[in-house]
């Protein structure tokens, strides 16, 4: 049986329950640790399912930002220092990486609060999460604000890049899962990944084909 | 050993290489078929792996659009017609899924060509696909110029939406799992997954505990 849910019932559904539908909805996402400091270098670190790609050349990412807390702590660090950190998380560190949406009051590490241990990397000052196998180095670059639900898109330029070697193939697909990456959906619940296939370029006449070897 | 990629070797790096870098970096992104119409009826069906959650109150999702085919055909049917549908991907249609990103002529349909069949329901006048288990339709809401690399946000409000029963949890979670919906990495790789946990809301003084019953 498949449930049908109008415009009209979306809007009277109790208010909890429409946040879990409408973020479940939209499928499963990054999850990212996103590393700033304040100008007075204080690390800052929190969970953010709202990255994704904008392009390769130049090589682009977006975040998008609630207008309330916690959030707003790692948006005004990166308007302040134009820097910041993406941490992917892995098993050993989602428990962690889940606690930092907590509330903390504003001058409180969620590094020390959670046990998540913040490194510099490269005379980079955003901290990185040390605990965290892939990671990046954003310089930000654009806001565009999105008034129709007062959120804020920041648009940054990754300019460096850890991953391990293992996970590095010849044509530059990284294997997440070597890396142990994770997904998550709604607002909750956490993923691990097994790959089904790669698939080659698809064009009109041709057959897709498996660019796994048997 | 990790591979540290600096921003001059990145912008010197073989294209498709940097192409499969960046596209993977992000981790897994949700995957899915946006079945539009253009004004004569044609119906469209393409693959975009950037769809992202924007807000629950309104609901909106973005899509971001290259400047290039084939994704101008969902892009020129949205801005005329003002409707599309989202589909999740499953098992049984990611290899059908994927062969919609083929350039094939314009007035070609991506349905026929792929066998995934078009439905419309509920008097919306955008295609979704039959196959897909769990689906939604969006009006369009605004359009952003993304100027920094001539890409383009479309943001859409969620107006009608399919979620088989056995999905839908009591708090509004959608067990995607049970949908079998996938999610992809990089630009060409399909992954199902195993939930490792859903937790509970993170409070400052407080330990998070699993919502999944025994």
């Amino acid at each position: 049986m498949t449930r049908h849910i109008t415009s009209k019932e979306l809007s009277e559904m109790d208010k909890q329950e429409r946040v879990h539908v409408i973020n479940s909805l939209g499928g499963f996402k990054s999850v990212v640790l996103v590393g700033t400091s304040c100008q007075k270098l204080k690390p800052n670190v929190a969970i953010f399912s709202s990255l994704f790609h904008i392009g390769a050349n130049p090589p682009l990412v977006g975040l998008v930002f609630r207008p309330t807390p916690p959030e707003r702590d790692t948006y005004s660090n990166i308007l302040a220092t134009g820097r910041y950190t993406i941490n992917h998380i892995n098993e050993s560190i989602y428990r962690q990486a889940h606690q930092t949406s907590a509330r903390y009051e504003k001058g409180i590490s969620e590094f020390e609060m959670t046990g998540l241990t913040p490194t510099y990397l490269d005379d980079f000052s955003a901290p990185y999460v040390a605990e965290s196998h892939l990671k990046f180095g954003i310089q930000f670059r654009e806001k565009i604000d999105i008034t129709i639900n007062h959120t804020t898109l920041l648009i940054g330029e990754i300019i460096q890049i850890y991953i391990p070697e293992t996970c590095l193939e010849k044509d530059g697909f990284i294997n997440l899962e070597k890396a142990n990456t994770l997904t998550c959906s709604g607002l909750d619940s956490y993923h691990r990944t097994i790959q089904l296939d790669r698939l080659s370029y698809a064009k009109p006449d041709k057959e897709i084909t498996s660019l796994l070897k048997d």
